[in-house]
């Protein structure tokens, strides 16, 4: 197999040791974590990872500044739970998310609530509870008045801005043209009088550009547009914004090639940024919201070989795996062409890569990839296979019942 | 909104109707469907379809071939009820199909299960329940042999062959090359050789080149080839296989500019076929085996307006579907380049199209959207959005859980 030529893998987060030869989080061996969850593919998500990516944004980022989960990365319940008094709110993207945050412990008027699509009776559930409504539109707005006077209450709204600018060289585009979020920011001024005129509590602007950036002079480049659009709005309004959620943007390498973006840099150039702001945000509390830069690197997807194949000269690692816990690893979820996660043979980690092998899932299609020739440790059935990079968008964000599989295991380490 | 530029949509498969301006199923309206299920979004599979596609298939195909269905398609249980009186075999891609399919009331012996990384226990579940395994590998048989041993029955072993040649102008490629599925067909003879000494009941041949293929020529040209495979494998063998499941490939049209493939064509060319087969090949029994064709067509997701909203001179239908449930058609599923599925404003069905509108879901994600730019009846708040061909792999092959959503409502008339 010598002959096959290997494609390149992504960079392996640092957060990971070996013991004993095996790949250890937390401490534990991917053996013993599998075997105390009693099965396999599982998701593990390090808190020490966590931990220490939380540790270096607060280190980073100004003192002012808020950090914000947006927890339609990761929703496990413990992770939640975990996060909640670590971060200083929470970002939901749905009814279902809400009461998963609350439902964790999440104190409701941390959390804001933005979806273009909401439902009367999400919006309700969120009146209800105290919840800030990122609003998306006049008529969402318009719904939301008649709901909290329905129900004698006066509604939560942030309003969401679709900014004329976008995030450059970001994995998705929130701005910039046409699209279905937020409200074009020429409309904004207008809707923000007509919630203060409806008796409604005004909570500023939210502002997403844009995600998955790891170029840090974009995204200092999208947070001081971001700045300079709250105040020309502010401006236009009049009233002085409370808050201002700036968004993310924040991205994570995945893939051959890519590097994290410096940390330092974005956080010294937003605190300058906010030192020097108009009169009329000086008292604004900011924010950034983040999902997949808190979590993404903390996850490990680990999966078991199942069958050891060759076919026409190539090496296949079946596993018990697939793309219905790891849509995105396969390459078919937001990423036009497939590249490779970074991935390991889990109980060989310190073994010398010598084999060209193709790690793929249990699936009966040709889509269920999960890593493309790379070079790894000869791998034998009953190898435990990690795929990195498994934190944000994996096991919520695949198909889990695809082929009659079901979901993965998950467990907070 | 005039100026926009309208793209064009896939063709509205031929079996549904217009009651009181509404899109009809199965002699029903949209509305009404929706009223009977109780809530939006909603998937709605019609017998009267199924049917109409069954008796087209069987009316064209020599009558001696049997027709199974891939049940991965849409395993939702009632369709597998029905289905289940109406075809010949059924095949299951995993321990969980396989428990859906029994569970639906299929018999065991006319069940076969194909899948490149099949457990141990899944294995034993169906050699157990008498379940024809179509072997991947070696390693599998192997595995295969040691748990029909602890179990005392001869397991019922077909061999899924990786065929050289692939289907031209498919969708997915299942052979020609190295691949994760079936043996290459040169190791194939000492495998059956194998499984025939180790006291297996050997079951014959499972050859899949490849689906979703819209050319009847090259539908023919690969059922040809399939057949001369079978007989080369049969004579190196030296005994003649039971059975010989030639695959699938039979594609229906999703996209612009995309037509049906003529049946009478292919089924007349394989009648010819089987009957000009060699001596060793005369007594076996011969099947197909399709997932999407069977049911694609069958089904359309009904979604709800929530929200219209202008950006930039772009009208924007948000509804309470999305990827979640139809995560094909939002362009994210194996496809590279977006395109647009049929489409249809399901209250409005008889009204003209006069405006440019992209239909999308309710998630926070641009990758979120059903349809792009399609010229429709205008719709306001509250109309019912029709995405058809989504009778195969929508709501089973979906992230339902994404932002916290949850599946869809499912329905059979």
């Amino acid at each position: 197999m010598s002959e096959a030529k290997a494609k390149p893998i992504g960079p392996i987060p640092p957060y990971f040791a070996s013991i004993d030869g095996e790949l250890a989080i937390g401490g534990k061996t991917a053996s013993a974590l599998v075997a105390e969850a009693g099965d396999t593919p599982l998701f593990v998500y390090s808190t020490g990872a966590l931990e220490a990516r939380i540790g270096e944004l607060r280190a980073a980022m100004p003192q002012q500044l808020g950090i914000h989960y947006a927890m339609k990365a990761n929703p496990f319940a413990p992770l939640l739970g975990w996060m909640s008094a670590r971060v200083d709110g929470f970002d939901v993207a749905s009814g279902g998310e809400l009461k998963l945050a609350l439902d964790a412990g999440v104190a409701a008027d941390k959390i804001s609530f933005a979806g273009p699509g909401k439902r009367d009776r999400e919006l309700e559930f969120a009146i209800a509870n105290g919840v800030t409504l990122n609003c998306e539109s006049e008529g969402e707005a318009e719904r939301t008045f008649a709901i909290g006077q329905r129900l004698g209450v006066a509604p939560k709204i942030a309003v969401r801005v679709n900014p004329s600018f976008d995030l450059k060289g970001s994995g998705m585009k929130m701005g910039g043209g046409a699209k279905p979020f937020g409200v074009d920011a020429e409309r904004v001024p207008a809707l923000v009088q007509r919630i203060i005129a409806a008796g409604a509590d005004w909570r500023g602007f939210h502002i997403y550009a844009g995600s998955q950036a790891l170029d840090a002079e974009a995204i200092i480049a999208m947070q001081a547009q971001t700045l300079a659009l709250a105040a020309e709005l502010a401006q236009a309004v009049g009233v002085a914004p409370p808050k201002v959620n700036l968004g993310g943007g924040f991205g994570i390498p995945y893939f051959p090639g890519d590097a994290a973006f410096d940390l330092n840099t974005v956080g010294g150039a937003l605190g300058q940024a906010l030192s020097a702001l108009p009169d009329i945000l000086k008292k604004t509390h900011f924010c950034i919201e983040l999902g997949r830069y808190l979590v993404g690197e903390a996850g490990v997807y680990l999966c078991r070989v199942v069958d050891r194949k060759v076919s026409h000269g190539e090496v296949f690692l079946v596993t018990d795996g697939g793309l219905h816990h790891q849509l995105a690893a396969s390459g078919n979820f937001g990423t036009v062409i497939r590249r490779n996660y970074p991935v390991a043979i889990a109980t060989r980690i310190d073994a010398s890569a010598d084999e060209v092998q193709s790690v793929v899932g249990c699936l009966c299609t040709p889509l269920d990839r999960l890593s493309d020739s790379a070079l790894l440790p000869r791998a034998e059935v009953g190898d435990l296979v990690a795929i990195f990079c498994a934190g944000a968008y994996g096991a919520s964000a695949s198909p889990a019942n695809f082929l009659g599989q079901g979901a993965a295991l998950e467990m907070l380490v």
